[in-house]
């Protein structure tokens, strides 16, 4: 049959042509190219396509790595069928880890074809990520001892103002699949769901987006939400002191399976827009403690000058509101408490009641979640943050996002197979 | 107030920078820039973020132009609130025509601010259209005469196998929004549906997605549907004989307030993906007509070889089977009946019975719907489209997109005051 278009593989490993033209990474060359290990790295030049993440060992990619959030993620919980066992659970993860490892270097997952696998032919990866974890649920079922759920993986708390939907909540493995083409996180989507057949069924599955790379003259700008706000501002960064062990669980970690890994908390965040919008621009932004346009904090200076807890209005008045978001959730109000924030806009057209079924699928990454979102969502709930008018929690999980899989291993091994940890 | 970032007029007048580097023609920088007219045109590149589309006079932008579908779009309807009076319907349409042209150039639209409109804030038009259409039910309501709906514009009949949603069929206004960024789509929506306050609702919200831009090498090749074909490859193109007469309705129509304009069926068609899933390549290929891969028709060539409906396999069997999809749906089937096809796929996870929530936002556009998407509907249903086992139309609407605007006019003018036209 005639071919009028490349391969999905050749098109990574040709591809020259595509927006941008951003050079790949020695180490992600050596990760996609070890076929092709004449290609020398500099000609490899990548666009919004061609673009690959390299896995950042020990890690998993889609926490901290790329640093920019892909314009479209897909959220989605699998329960296991109750009939699975031990083997099936393994046979999944590995079914999982070779596809992804496929999926992330734009290659037609091993054992389907370019013939009948299609969804995303012509597509290349689109920085695709998939991070996966388990739910505190697992723990107990296909032979996962309950005995080896870490404290941290208790089920969180009850927090004030929440309304959640269990249905659309918890699960016993998590998904985080994002890319900068929603076709390509759909079609992972589908192999991942397709592996699973017979041992998990997705759950939920929530779907959001980011802007579109291009879509702004400064590529490094801050991303916006629906209520028109900077989003993430003061999110940390691995180039500060710190940063792995706040995010990543510690390499001398009791809980050995999960070092290298990552707590998820996911809230499905909706967004009050009609009672925002029907406030004044000065009122919106004293409930964040930030201008709106600039998002520059209210104590003054532009967008990522430090905020000044104390500082004060000419009044004598703080210029940050007792109230305001941004107050009560600083690390300075919470012990130290720090989380790595993505977030993911969603639109899902209206509620029953004509309002916006809309907000934000918001992803907190930390290393502990006690020392991360439970106590800065109990501060925010007791001391009535402002923003607690405009919004709702309406769905809630936590996952142990395991770290990456060894060269010749798969994702979770080290819980499922513990004597060859 | 520092401002880090340029506005969205300064971004769009001094933009440089983005993806890609494509030059705005000069007919949309005579539209775009009449207020910079000392600018040189061949000093305006643009990107993704850049590219604006202007207004192909006398039709509406969001048809045939621009000749890519954009990678998310929303459709949404609109219902008139009980009260709403002919004044109030007139002073809607001139509001939402001022803000079209203000969004789309990537302006914030007038009577906001930069400083209260920010969350497409830094982002460029992102090649936004915006189309705006009347309903059946519109006519009859807010001095709209019954007498003024034109025939074409009856309610659809009923077509065999759809499983209609009336709550979210239908609808007194329709608007297309499309766009190369999603957060450019949702202000849109939001700024339209604000502007109807007290005159319209939203009566029902779609949203879907098309491959973006980059991700595949060819820039003008076929985009994929959730199912994995090609999707849209015998579409209509402006460049053939009759096109014009065939999508837009004629400058002597007898429907003079709609000439220019088109006449848009939106059906959402759901994927039942997992049966789909379970054919074989070659029963995918039989039921739909051509390659999965390649798009190419089974009776031979590659994706743009004309089908050739009476092409024989080797045992004289039909080459394409007598219930392809693509054989029942060609124009030569229905009569010379043409639609061009614009479609969006959706993923809005699960139904509550597990199964995807997913398919495809299906936009036919045609001069006349009896010459367009009723004969070949019909065909499709009493002739059993293979494709009819793996699909259900869940909502349906008929839309009169209007022209555009006259220079100092406002949509649907024509109609609302007639003397005037």
């Amino acid at each position: 049959m005639k071919r009028p278009f490349p391969s999905r593989r050749s098109f990574l490993t040709t591809g020259a042509t595509g927006l941008g033209g951003v050079a790949v990474g020695a180490a992600a060359s050596a990760l996609l190219f070890d076929d092709h290990a004449s290609t020398p790295a500099a000609d490899l030049v990548t666009g919004l396509g061609t673009t690959a993440v390299a896995t950042p060992f020990p890690h998993q990619a889609g926490i901290s790595v790329p640093a920019r959030q892909q314009s479209h993620g897909t959220v989605v919980a699998f329960d296991l069928v109750a009939t699975a066992s031990a083997g099936q659970l393994k046979t999944l993860m590995k079914a999982w880890t070779a596809a992804i490892a496929d999926l992330t270097a734009g290659r037609v997952p091993a054992g389907s074809s370019e013939a009948t696998d299609t969804t995303a032919l012509g597509s290349g990866p689109c920085s695709l990520t998939i991070t996966v974890g388990f739910g505190p649920s697992l723990f107990g079922k296909a032979g996962v001892s309950p005995d080896a759920r870490p404290p941290e993986l208790a089920p969180l708390p009850a927090f004030g103002t929440e309304q959640l939907d269990a249905a659309r909540s918890d699960g016993d493995l998590g998904v985080v699949i994002a890319a900068d083409d929603a076709l390509v996180v759909f079609h992972a989507l589908r192999t991942l769901t397709r592996a699973a057949a017979g041992t998990a069924t997705p759950r939920w599955i929530m779907s959001g987006f980011s802007r579109a790379p291009g879509s702004s003259p400064d590529a490094a700008s801050t991303s916006r939400n629906l209520m028109g706000q900077l989003d993430g501002t003061n999110n940390p960064t691995p180039a500060q002191p710190g940063f792995e062990g706040k995010i990543y669980v510690a390499a001398d970690a009791p809980t050995a399976w999960l070092r290298g890994g990552s707590y998820l908390v996911f809230r499905r965040i909706r967004m009050l827009l009609d009672s925002w919008d029907a406030q004044t621009t000065a009122e919106q932004e004293r409930v964040i403690g930030r201008h709106k346009d600039t998002g520059a904090p209210l104590s003054g200076g532009t967008e990522h000058t430090p905020v000044n807890l104390s500082g004060q209005n000419p009044d004598g008045s703080l210029a940050i509101r007792g109230d305001a978001h941004i107050r009560l959730a600083a690390a300075a109000s919470n012990g130290g408490a720090t989380i790595l924030r993505r977030g993911l806009s969603y639109d899902d057209g209206l509620k029953p009641d004509g309002q916006p079924d809309a907000g934000l699928l918001f992803l907190a990454w930390q290393a502990d979640p006690n020392h991360g979102f439970i106590p800065v969502q109990q501060h925010l709930t007791r001391s009535m943050d402002a923003l607690n008018r405009f919004t709702t929690h309406e769905t809630s999980a936590l996952f142990a996002m395991v770290p990456a899989p060894a060269a010749d291993g798969y994702l979770g091994q080290a819980l499922l197979e513990p004597r060859s940890a």
